[in-house]
């Protein structure tokens, strides 16, 4: 493979509306025909904040259909459980674990908030998230890195953690992963006030999962150019104009928009028709999803996990060996 | 097995003289005969405070070898190098770090003994040495566990972690270790001046690799009976009046111990006589145990290590297994 390697988390319990899918989700599948990409669901960093999660494995299929129904091809990329190669990250967290000093942890930002937040469970595994996430990537050897503007810290730490060990065992194992800022898609919630998130109501956001009668009915009362209150009145169709219209920009072909705008200026087209347009432009990613999504059985969901996990075991144990010859640990 | 499992680490540089073989050495070949017994190298130990020792790998096969020599038995105990079920280990002590509050880690006097003497690397892996000295004990769910004083609070931790394992999971998978005290047994220095050590003069010390003069002249040397200057005095033969009685209560028979008694006190024998009979005493340890020690080939060690490997393994598996099955993570 002469590909760069590229690895990356996903969160094992995912937001899973339009935002979330034109942000992350689509980042991936376009990394994949791109990279030598590994992409693990993060199980085990949820244990730091949720150790006794009964439905962690449901969620990890559930994330894995997710992904797999918005494009991820098992040909093209490494889709697996981040426990199922526990033993091998686990193993090399410890020897990075050695190389990462305890202060640099401790005043981490991310760190700091999560204490703050769960101040009954400030527990040692908490502490050591970001050796556990440099583990994940140095696990692969990995080389980009796309992260949120909070990981970055996270990452830098992964980069101190690689002088450390180039400069204790003088060894040039790793490389200094490079982050990869996300893409920066803000699909704006349907009331126009910032993002669209599932935190806030279910009628601000259009879930991958909604039918088509709810598609319509949400965007039917999505906020929209506030200054034209009658039809009659030309609207101000831009993405700062009209919250439906910025939302035109993103589902709605190139072609179709011009006339929308055009129509929107004149007055010809009421916002009603308008937001009937993009909820068409909305159902046509969501329902393809949908049907994808519903299509895919457990057993295949399992089968490609099981598969990403062959093909990262493979990565992971060469790394590891490499690893415990440089420390000079005894192999018998 | 209905034995008791006790597990022990063993230090990977050890002190090799007559009160480290007395103390230690003989507490394990003990053990070995009344539990099933675990006995590690604690070569990922050693990692913490040097994480890059070119000998890491001879130390272990000469620690093997001189427990070996001092009588561990491979049919009666598994005897491993620590880093040889590395994976396991540190995979078990990834899930017992999320049951450890770090504050405990940072109160810990071990911990802040070791930052004070190397400000420098003061690393994750440091402050987790409980951690992954519990994960060493409960991969075998190991009910028994010989520890020194300073270990006491180590083990404490390790009682805390299987507590909240039990109750984070509902699953009495681990019982709580019990701490044994170890051996009291403080072979006295040759110069009468606290216990031997091998961070002494190597004359205050009977190395076990000694050859047979230089113990008649290391003993001849030693510090006796300070109020008898001549011969014609009679000398205190107790522990505490003379230095050589003293370890001739450890090395000697108890008829010679009971016939220089006598002629001490009636000043038939004089010091220089006794000293050579202390020197036969121990001559008949280190002597047998040289012989054993150098008919040990490395390649015999190795294959007592890697036996003791397979048998680690089998028991750490069956436990992560257990382990994985209870956090529910998923086994694809
Ligand atoms: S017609 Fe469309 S673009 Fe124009 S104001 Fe109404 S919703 Fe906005
Ligand atoms: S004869 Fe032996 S016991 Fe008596 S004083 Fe001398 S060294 Fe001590």
């Amino acid at each position: 493979m002469t590909n760069k390697i590229l690895v990356s988390g996903i969160r094992s319990t995912g937001e899973l509306h339009l935002g979330n899918y034109y942000g992350a989700m689509m980042d991936l599948v376009n990394y994949q025909n791109e990279y030598d990409a590994y992409f693990f669901i993060a199980d085990l960093h949820s244990l730091t904040t949720h150790p006794n999660n009964p439905d962690l494995r449901k969620n990890v299929l559930n994330v894995a259909g997710n992904y797999l129904a918005a494009g991820l091809d098992p040909d093209k990329c490494a889709l697996y459980a981040q426990s199922s190669i526990a033993a091998e990250v686990s193993e090399l967290a410890m020897y990075l674990g050695m190389m990462m000093p305890l202060g640099e942890l401790l005043r981490c930002p991310t760190f700091k908030e999560k204490a703050k937040k769960h101040p009954d469970n400030v527990n040692y595994g908490l502490v050591g998230y970001p050796v556990l996430m440099a583990a994940d990537i140095l696990i692969h050897r990995g080389e980009f890195v796309p992260v949120g503007d909070d990981q970055m810290v996270h990452l830098e730490m992964a980069r101190t953690i690689v002088r450390k060990f180039r400069q204790t065992y003088g060894l040039d194992l790793f490389p200094e992963p490079l982050g990869m800022t996300k893409n920066a898609v803000r699909i704006p919630s349907l009331t126009g006030n910032g993002k669209m998130s599932k935190s806030d109501a279910a009628d601000t956001y259009i879930s991958m999962t909604d039918p088509q009668d709810l598609i319509e009915k949400k965007v039917k009362k999505a906020f929209s150019d506030p200054e034209r209150v009658y039809k009659h009145q030309p609207g101000h169709p831009t993405a700062e104009g009209c919250n439906i219209f910025h939302m035109h920009t993103y589902f709605t072909d190139e072609q179709t928009r011009a006339q929308l705008e055009t129509q929107c200026l004149s007055a010809e087209i009421g916002c009603v028709q308008c937001k009937a347009r993009l909820a068409e432009s909305m159902k046509e990613i969501v329902n393809p999803f949908r049907e994808r999504r519903e299509k895919l059985t457990e057993q295949y969901i399992l089968d490609v996990l099981t598969d990403g996990q062959k093909r990262a075991k493979e990565s992971a144990q060469r790394t590891i060996a490499e690893v415990r010859k440089a420390v000079g640990i005894i192999t018998v």
